[in-house]
């Protein structure tokens, strides 16, 4: 099985140091700061990130799961909101709201939401993402 | 506090099916596949995304606590190494392997060291990605 690589380079101080991160496929490289992290700047931030991780893992884990109760999924679509808050003075990721919408013909929709919960739980980046609450909305198209 | 959004949209099964991946800043938005997660397929996968998340936040975490012991960090290097394995059957994201360089003048590599190590239990993203273990390499430039 693949290892799977990312790098972080900060320089300086938190508040007026800045960094840049980058994916191993080449994918994507990008810039980073405390702006644009806990306020409006401009660049990424590590919870949009694992909330990428998060979405994808959980949409393609929909798919599989669809298909193994013999649907034929044409689209599932994922949104994942990262919170972070300070919780006793330490900045702390408290929930990931997960909203999927599937095009599964001949799916109820309770239906999807059950396969829907079910991948929420146990794909790989939901097991590894045990510190938050991860609450899933899931509807039909 | 900002909630920051990423989303995914996956079409079609699993292994013929494709995805994309976008971050809610705007600062990428790429393809990912069955192949590009699990084989040497061109694309991102949700681990180098979850691996990104990390090191950054490793490396934003390492030069605050640095700060805080009186120190004045030039420069934090971090990659984090994410591996994937199949557990009794399920894809399992069992561990991350963080190595971590400073650039830090006037520290020694034991107190680099030790500030790395608080900053690798602590920093919100770890504290989320409390499934796998966490395992950190620590040296001076």
């Amino acid at each position: 099985m693949p290892v799977r690589t990312a790098e972080a380079t900060w320089e300086g101080t938190l508040t007026e140091g800045a960094g840049t991160v980058a994916l191993g496929s080449g994918a994507f490289e990008g810039s980073y700061s405390f702006g644009s992290r806990f306020e409006d700047a401009t660049g990424t931030n590590s919870e949009e990130l694992i909330g990428a991780g998060e979405a994808g893992c959980f949409a393609m884990a929909t798919a599989l799961d669809l298909e193994e109760e013999g649907f034929e999924p044409q689209r599932v679509h994922a949104t994942a909101d990262v919170h972070i808050e300070e919780v006793d003075g330490d900045f702390t990721i408290t929930q990931i709201e997960l909203t999927a919408e599937g095009d599964v013909p001949d799916a109820t929709e309770e239906e999807f939401v059950a396969v829907a919960e079910n991948a929420k739980q146990n794909c790989p980046v939901s097991k590894a993402l045990s510190g938050p609450d991860i609450d899933l909305t899931a509807t039909l198209a």
